[in-house]
């Protein structure tokens, strides 16, 4: 491959990628880092930088126009997966994500809602293990509910998903059965909303070839938008040449793979154990950027080039520790590491990233100077986050017109190639 | 507590700390953040903004006067720990720091340096496993060499620790003894070199009440400046109860407690076993984050609420993170979480963070709005990172004249309480 024809077909529209090891660029950039913000501060018309009000209307945009929206990281069950779920509970085992399942779909005498510490003081936050309890509904709305929540919010689109962990701590055969009858009900709630979903495919990595055979059923024949995996399956990361049929299918049908967090393999999971670390706290982060940079130092993206791969809450950090690893891990740079690219170099051609999870204006712009704003996208993470309070940061984080365009609707138009 | 109190007395003099659910602090915070940014692409004077030339002479700062410059994160080693080092590479084991001591101090013919990947393009970068083995002797110099390193660099002072991972994988007695060793040759390299060295003593957390003894020892009667601890010990985080008599101690001497990484401890060494991903591009990130992350939600900092921990590696991402981490582990909002503070409240409260092995202008940024400039150090991580970038980083660093001082030596001499 001729890198210096990648670096110039990579370079993102606005020019905000920084290569830190050019003091000039690096100026550069952050001057343009500024950009809107210094705006703001020298009393820029509002529409240029994002509306000041509390309170916007839910289709109201700075510039007084409706914002299209598109969540790219939205959750559903179906009853049949829930069952399943029970049946990985009752039989129990180390795995950390039966925390979460216990809380979806245990027992609901497993559940105690009210014993935070003795010493805590009282909280305004409401009790998050009391709230999952309330998620099994919302995960198997597919009608009425879902888009009276997406109605009330303005929101447009739901790019739906199998919510964690998927079919992928089922026994082989149901996660290949229960993948195929999730994506079937996905496809029939997509052709009942055909402008308010769209959705990512599951699939079983427990059988990787199995995998690209529904895959391909997925996308060719239900038109599907893409695919979800929630991280490891069993321990088995995908840049294990037992995984390669997966990212084989995935490249050659031209459709992004989501790799969605779950808690940490038991193989990592011992300082997880405590304090609920496990989860969104935390762990859901180290196992997810764990994998990622797996699949960047393993050289899979160099035998799978076209290969897309999407992470969510902000791309799990890997903005925030870009220039660490061009410096740490740089191609050929030690014995052990098969990458041809610099790490900054696989995110420009095979990653994006999107703001699940993560309402903070000072990350999304990190993000957006470390890797360019057309690689953002933005998602809610319903129904495990709330609505309300990611439109509004959407709409209020200190951004251009175009920027919000881009993060709210135009990249998740072209990266998971929907109908405009 | 009255924790009213406590935010007015933890707000940073320079008000950036942004509370992020409340837009209009959001907004504001925001707009400081463009703060000098925004100048500079305004055509401010250079002298408010950093100084644009390349190559600026080691000891000029933006404005023409000399910037004061103490590194805190700086590794020694003494000729016994090299010894002792190579004797737990003889033993062996599953341990992933092996690997980085391996080439430090293992039998030359462990090492092959002219390995890459068949399919690698030749790097302009240097094989870092061939630079490790030349540090050794850069670990062991107190005197001529690094000395002229730092005068060639402009660099006024290092803040010596022993380097990782420290007396942590000897046997308890040995441990113990090389600790007061390297605390007693730290203090002889910091008298002969008063207004060059400061030092951070080491301890054995193998045995917490012997440790408590020599970090009394440390301070009252060697005059370190704080402690040095890589992380977990055999598997040990510092929440655990065992360990308490270190904060204790930490707490009661009033001196910081630098949680430096090393390799994931075995419960999580899995995932890191490939790519070298246990070390600096990767596995030290994830090890000292959970650790930090653990610290704050066991309660620990409830229970000694005066102790400061510094983190490097600009905080391994906790302030990219601080937002999901408020949100998810509110006091209270999860039966097992035990802090009674929010994370954001114990950085304020607890943490500093140093920038060793992060030159990265937009992150030190992020972190600068994230916690506040006041909580943030310079380090370079001699010898591991070279002195040169590391300096020419903090020197071109777009940074107000006072932010740049208060990085390069203002906020270390206040920590660590080093003579001025």
């Amino acid at each position: 491959m001729d890198r210096s024809d990648l670096r110039a077909r990579s370079a993102p529209a606005g020019g905000a990628h920084s290569d830190s090891n050019n003091a000039i660029d690096r100026r550069a950039a952050l001057v343009r880092l500024s950009g809107i913000v210094a705006a703001a501060a020298l009393g820029a018309p509002a529409g240029a930088v994002g509306d000041p009000r509390e309170g916007l209307p839910p289709q109201a945009t700075a510039g007084g126009d409706r914002l299209r929206m598109i969540a790219t990281e939205e959750a559903f069950w179906i009853p049949e997966v829930a069952e399943a779920m029970r049946d990985v509970l009752k039989r129990g085992g180390t795995n950390l994500d039966l925390k979460l399942l216990s809380l979806i779909c245990g027992p609901a005498e497993e559940v105690r809602t009210t014993d935070p510490a003795p010493s805590a003081p009282a909280s305004s936050e409401a009790n998050r293990d009391a709230v999952a309890r309330k998620l099994l509904p919302q995960l198997l709305d597919f009608d009425a509910g879902r888009l009276a929540d997406m109605d009330a919010n303005g929101v447009d689109m739901h790019l739906l998903s199998l919510g964690i962990p998927g079919v992928q701590m089922f026994d082989t055969e149901l996660a290949i059965a229960l993948a195929r009858l999730c994506n079937d009900r996905l496809t029939e709630a997509v052709r009942r909303h055909p402008t308010r979903f769209a959705g990512l495919a599951c699939f079983a990595p427990q059988d990787p070839r199995a995998a690209a055979v529904e895959m391909e059923r997925a996308i060719t024949t239900l038109k599907l938008n893409g695919f979800l995996v929630n991280s490891h399956t069993q321990g088995v990361y995908l840049d294990d040449p037992r995984c390669w049929p997966i990212l084989e299918a995935a490249e050659a049908l031209g459709a992004p793979l989501y790799l969605h967090p779950r808690a940490p393999s038991d193989g990592m999971a011992a300082p997880f154990q405590d304090y609920r670390m496990e989860g969104a706290i935390w762990g859901y982060a180290m196992e997810a950027g764990t994998h990622a940079v797996r699949l960047m130092l393993s050289g899979v993206l160099d035998r799978f080039p076209r290969l897309r791969i999407v992470l969510g809450h902000m791309g799990e950090a890997l903005p925030f520790w870009l220039w660490r690893l061009d410096f740490m891990a740089g191609p050929g740079s030690r014995k052990a590491l098969r990458n041809q690219l610099k790490p900054s170099e696989y995110v420009q051609r095979n990653f994006a990233i999107t703001t699940s999870g993560m309402e903070d204006p000072v990350a999304l712009r990190l993000c957006i100077e470390k890797i360019g704003v057309d690689h953002v996208m933005w998602a809610i993470d319903y129904p495990y986050q709330r609505t309300a309070p990611a439109v509004k940061f959407l709409q209020s984080a200190l951004l251009s017109d175009q920027e919000r365009a881009q993060i709210a609707f135009r990249n998740a138009e072209r990266i998971f190639h929907l109908a405009t």
